[in-house]
């Protein structure tokens, strides 16, 4: 595929903010977005050129909207395959669709990683109740029991502390098949954020250092307090997550730090990340920027930041306290335009930038 | 007025890139915006909430569009003051009706300035033809015959070198009421781009020294190459039109230095200003979302850059270099989504990034 003009329509699969931040980015470029979501509060519809509101399997609506595009790509890895798969036949789709497989399915993704000799951390899958106490007996407790699919955020997921939580914990997590992790003692988590271009080149931000909370992002700083050796080693196995994957896009890869400063994926997720939010005040290219740079058969921008950062997600509730966020001088506010404040719901961000640090890992 | 809370509708009179702009700014605070337009190739419709295609003179779809928005601004200066009238009748419009009535007339403008005890370029009022001889004896030759209202990039403008060049020139500019301002021997050219809040505070960009060709701005870069006596001089002079005009939103004035480092106001804008385009890349707060703060009743955000800049326009045919200019890692490049290059239109901008010097001038 040749370069897309700008005036080039991009469809993007997905109304939340993600969606929205893609098409903001892609106006950014003179690119147009049409966006196709279900009915509902749909973040990315206020800015894009043209939106389709139907369900992921109205095969009608996916043809019309494949119809009206010149690149098809998706804001989350929950999209149905056979969704991506009927725009596929269609219109160049990007990332492609073995990547949106293999991250639907934490054992599909655990067993890819192995595969590249990737370390992850111990797992073993959990087809029924019965099969636990065997899978607990080789990851060890405490473990986390997650649903192979449709997980994010936390949900889908319980806690095995000791043997007493095994019994009920199937139960908890819906009964779905599901793979249980045995725990990692890890000194802090990073996350690479890097986009493979059509051509095949690769650019990686710096890992940010990333604090969740209740099993949600809730701050990434760069530069993390991690070695430059440890820095180069994510990038390294970033490039070859994107390689396996004849990749065109923007990925975002979650790692464990351990002691030793040794590496595991925590998971990977085939789209804008986000712990790289903070690439939008921090950087000439933002992640955003980079991923339709990428899909559209663009040349890759600069991914060196001119400025270190701390990103905290406002969370429900905290976006009420807009005013303040917005009457303190050093912050970077964004807010996704979404109505219902819900717990637990991703409302907005503020980016703090600090003068750039000398002792930064390099960035490559 | 009170602040807006995110959720809330901007209306925009005016669909160009400014209007673009300014909708994705206010956007990325959660707000929407309701574009008010005549037909055309508009860049604006394409990352708006809702837009309004009508002519500014139809009663009926500016009630329309009052109706649905909880404040208006608008993009460009040559709004009929009859339609801002209209608006203001029915909700808060920022910045006010007399920065765009002053604004609009030549005369009025430099009359308004002198008022100020700000200098501008020697000038003479032109209503017919026979008044043009004794205008040029005023301001002297060479001089540059204006037209009062509705001239911007150089359109509505004759050059007078010597005598012989007075027959035809009122002709040339379409016999139109006119001001010709003397030639001003400076040494460079400058801009503030400054916002006023609503509450009175006023937030100023380090002033970038402006180049143009054929009347058209081609370059601006920061710091400019002025001391920071002169900067603060051209700073305060901002602050006395902002308070003068009781005005909230972004302004821009330019400038003339001269030779010793004095300063005349050549024109101001009252809105967000071609020469301000590099804060997108180089401030934390841009140009954009600072207007949409001031109309909004927000705080202002911290015009501070983060780094030095060169913003360089694409005019006409320059934007068919998008491909070369995306390959260059340097280059922040914008494109306003128009679908005609015809020479003299602005298609897009791009802005360099570098490292902030040491010696720029301090922001205030």
């Amino acid at each position: 595929m040749a370069a897309l003009a700008p005036g080039s329509t991009i469809g993007i699969l997905g109304g939340g903010q993600l969606g929205r931040m893609l098409a903001l980015a892609a106006a950014r470029l003179g690119l147009k977005s049409h966006i196709f979501c279900p009915e509902g509060d749909n973040p990315g519809s206020h800015v894009c050129d043209c939106i389709t509101l139907a369900e992921y399997d109205d095969a009608a609506a996916l043809d019309r909207f494949a119809a009206g595009i010149q690149v098809a790509t998706y804001e989350f890895e929950n999209v149905p395959v056979a969704c991506v798969e009927r725009i596929a036949k269609k219109i160049a789709l990007r990332p492609g669709i073995d990547a949106l497989r293999i991250s639907q399915d934490r054992l599909s993704e655990k067993t890819f990683l192995s595969g590249l000799g990737i370390a992850t951390a111990p797992f073993a899958p959990v087809d029924d109740a019965d099969a636990l106490n065997q899978a607990a007996a080789r990851t060890g407790l405490p473990a986390i029991l997650k649903t192979r699919r449709f997980g994010y955020d936390g949900r889908g997921q319980a806690l095995l502390r000791t043997q007493a939580d095994i019994a009920g914990a199937w139960q908890k997590i819906g009964a779905l098949p599901a793979v249980l992790e045995g725990f990692v003692a890890f000194e802090c988590e990073i996350s690479v954020i890097a986009a493979r271009g059509a051509d095949g080149a690769i650019a990686c931000y710096d890992p940010p250092e990333n604090q969740h909370t209740e099993g949600i992002l809730s701050i990434s700083r760069v530069p993390a307090r991690i070695s430059g050796t440890t820095a180069d080693a994510a990038r390294e196995m970033t490039r070859r997550i994107l390689t396996a994957l004849d990749y065109a896009g923007v990925i975002g890869v979650e790692f464990f730090v351990l002691k030793d400063g040794a590496l595991m994926v925590n998971e990977f997720a085939p789209r804008v990340h986000n712990s790289g939010h903070w690439t939008l005040d921090a950087c000439a290219t933002s992640q955003f920027e980079q991923h339709i740079r990428a899909i559209c058969g663009w040349p890759l921008g600069d991914p060196a930041r001119h400025s270190d950062a701390e990103m905290r997600n406002l969370i429900g509730a905290d976006a009420g306290q807009w005013s303040a966020l917005a009457a303190d001088p050093g912050l970077c506010l964004h807010l996704y335009g979404k109505d219902a404040p819900r717990p637990g719901r991703k409302m907005g961000h503020v980016t703090r930038l600090f003068s750039r640090s000398a002792n930064s890992d390099a960035a490559s």
